[in-house]
């Protein structure tokens, strides 16, 4: 069944609604409040008539309009009720917050089953229990925490709340933004595989980031993640034993045997990464450049040094620095101060500025030979930005941008670039990275 | 011949001072006076009679005073001439920053050699050319840039001003300073042998971090590094030939062989990193941390996710996440709340606060069985820094703390920790290469 109702849901229902500020039932009803969410809210709460402005209702039986989507926050036991409730007033999704279900062990197994239960026969999709809730930026849909707003083209999903908090964190002070956070949970019903259906045919989206811990049906996300139309990014541990014990005590889950995801990746063309940086750069090298179509780069560089630590690192990972030819190196000669190195990397030297970057950059994306740009700022350079968004428009090979050394001018030149969508790496390894993504 | 002159200048004559804002000639007098060095400042420049408020002399025979240190910044064809001046005045060591010497060819080579010569005649040391020249915290010196002036424990060297700029950038953001950059530039005469034996012996630098694309005299930095009191890192490129040709180019450095060099540095105890990051965190936890006395470590954290990927990374690269005696279990399981999870990692789970992750610490320093603790901050949690900033000094054990996902929270609490000298990770791989550099 579709999770419309729960992205693009009209109207939401907090159930555990607070005044207390301390309380999660406080914080999910203010973010979603904040975030500007368009549509109906109704905090229910027996013990209220009015939570931060607005009517509280005893039960969700005594709400008149139709609910989409209802966001529970109540200990435990008192779950499978609101869920009887849910299903009599027709609600289609429910994303259940509160802990002590399956991950305290058997009495808290047995509580989750039942609230599967109620949810199966009123046809109730489920996230959760023990979950972080969803934002979804493009319905000012934040039912999680913390409250971000920043709209974008990457999907989170994971099994853990604070990777899923920190990617979001990063996106939006880098100002590139997300589509949304899904945190995973128990998984008892919606898993990794349903969100892959649905970020796959949303059109926000462009990318689905996924930490996770294990996967329920091996079988389904190898197909799900082979028919989806968006590229996949997929941190998971557990390639340990001791690993792989921690997993069981945090989620449940069983990580099962690391080669066999491996190769599953592999032949459903997953990414995998190796650290929640990677995927955060996988992620948004896979959003915002485009497709690799050869291993040949071009750097151009106005430090020497961060030129030759890309060098190094690309050629170690099957990529081609190559000579250039001496047609393209004989005009990048003729227009360039005689202290710049023509070769690959380009070394404009420390006195460069934009316009240099320009006139090189112009030749280089027009040279058969060379399949991607790395263009490194390596000093304050004003008007990188714009020189970018230029270039990038000549033809589809992909220019990937480090910038660093640059003090002030680095910062608003990166916050910029990435306000249009242009990914700027702060070293030159996670340039490379970016790199490794694309091809 | 000790480079004190240098470093420890009471007095500096700035060759080449200027009035112009775009000229570095401007920019380096201007930092030294911002920057507050206390000793005296003379700029020469025959044209003009006063720069920035301060009397200008026509040339360094007509300052009457000593001069510790001189900084050239005219064009090369001028700087011999220069260098015969301040032997005939007594200057001990002199930088160079002006380009146009070796790195562009014969003419250049030529040049250089004749500056050496004079140097050599008048027992001056030389700095360059072709460099960025030297920021000394605890000098207020800042005869580079950018300035920077956050003093801190660890002495960067580089052959690329921009890898220098870039780890001084972020030392200074993070809040933990350092205590001297050198550029390299050319290596005419000082290279990276006279300031690892200079920083050895220097009492504010506790780490030494190297950025370098050849060694000279391979035996010479093997003894050196050998004699240094203090732990020193290298990011060294040239592994790949691609790499090896882009040094001839920027440097006239010879990379030599990686294997040799590889071994060089395990014989002399010199870490060797991978990456400009590694160089950073590497430096960062060798200034700041205990060492290392086995390999067992004990995760404590309040985010499952984080825990596991620490996990995971610990026991791949030979460290062990041991499970922990039942006597240790007994006495967290009597204090914390039931659904935390006692095991290693230890998970407080999201709701933790810093007095549970302090009773937890507590005991667990002076477990016999723990040779380091990794504590991941993965919510806001208040208090943090307080909490490590006892634990720290109940033992030498090294305590690595890792703080993601804690938005506004961890901003003041990473800042406040990094005000103490203690060094914060913003990811669980991070922190784990921290433990790695200590090992």
């Amino acid at each position: 069944m579709s999770l419309d109702s729960m992205f693009l849901a009209n109207s939401i229902a907090i159930v555990g609604a607070s005044r207390d500020p301390k309380k999660l039932g406080y914080t999910i009803l203010k973010n979603i409040l904040d975030g500007g969410f368009r549509g109906k809210i109704y905090p229910v709460n027996p013990k209220l008539d009015e939570i931060l402005g607005l009517k509280a209702y005893p039960s969700l039986l005594n709400i008149e309009g139709e609910i989409d989507l209802v966001v529970i926050i109540v200990p435990a036991k008192a779950v499978p009720q609101v869920m009887e409730d849910a299903g009599r007033k027709g609600v289609k999704c429910a994303i259940v917050i509160s802990g002590g279900f399956r991950e305290i062990g058997i009495e808290g197994e047995a509580l989750e089953k039942q609230v599967l239960e109620v949810a199966r026969k009123y046809g109730i999709r489920v996230l959760g229990p023990n979950c972080q809730g969803v934002n979804y930026t493009y319905n000012n849909l934040c039912a999680s925490w913390p409250l971000l707003a920043k709209k974008g083209a990457i999907a989170i999903i994971s099994q853990s709340g604070t990777v899923g908090a920190a990617f979001e964190g990063w996106a939006v002070e880098e100002g590139i933004g997300f589509s949304a956070f899904v945190s995973l949970g128990n998984k008892a019903d919606i898993d990794e595989v349903d969100l892959i259906d649905f970020f796959s045919r949303d059109g926000n989206t462009r990318v689905i980031a996924l930490y996770i811990e294990g996967v329920r049906d091996g079988r389904r996300f190898l197909e799900a993640a082979k028919k989806s139309s968006k590229p996949i990014v997929v941190l998971k541990p557990g390639k340990t034993e001791r690993a792989k014990v921690a997993i069981q005590s945090h989620t449940k889950a069983v990580a099962g045997r690391d080669e066999v995801f491996n190769a599953a990746c592999k032949k459903a063309g997953v990414k995998r990464v190796d650290s929640l940086i990677e995927l955060y750069d996988f992620s948004k090298a896979l959003a915002y450049l485009n497709k690799l179509r050869g291993k040949n780069v071009l750097i151009v560089t106005s430090s020497g040094g961060s030129g030759i630590l890309a060098t190094d690192l690309l050629e170690s990972i099957g990529f081609k620095v190559i000579e250039p030819s001496s047609d393209f190196k004989a005009r990048l000669r003729s227009m360039l101060p005689t202290h710049c190195i023509v070769d690959n990397p380009v070394d404009l030297t420390g006195d460069a500025n934009a316009e240099m970057y320009e006139k090189v950059l112009e030749i280089a994306i027009e040279e058969p030979a060379i399949d991607a740009l790395l263009v490194i700022f390596g000093d304050p350079i004003a008007g990188a930005c714009e020189v970018i968004d230029r270039i990038r428009r000549k033809n589809d090979k992909p220019v990937v941008v480090c910038y660093l050394g640059g003090g002030e001018i680095e910062k608003i030149e990166s916050r910029e670039m990435h306000s249009r969508g242009i990914p700027v790496f702060p070293t030159p390894e996670r340039a490379v990275s970016a790199l490794k993504a694309l091809g």
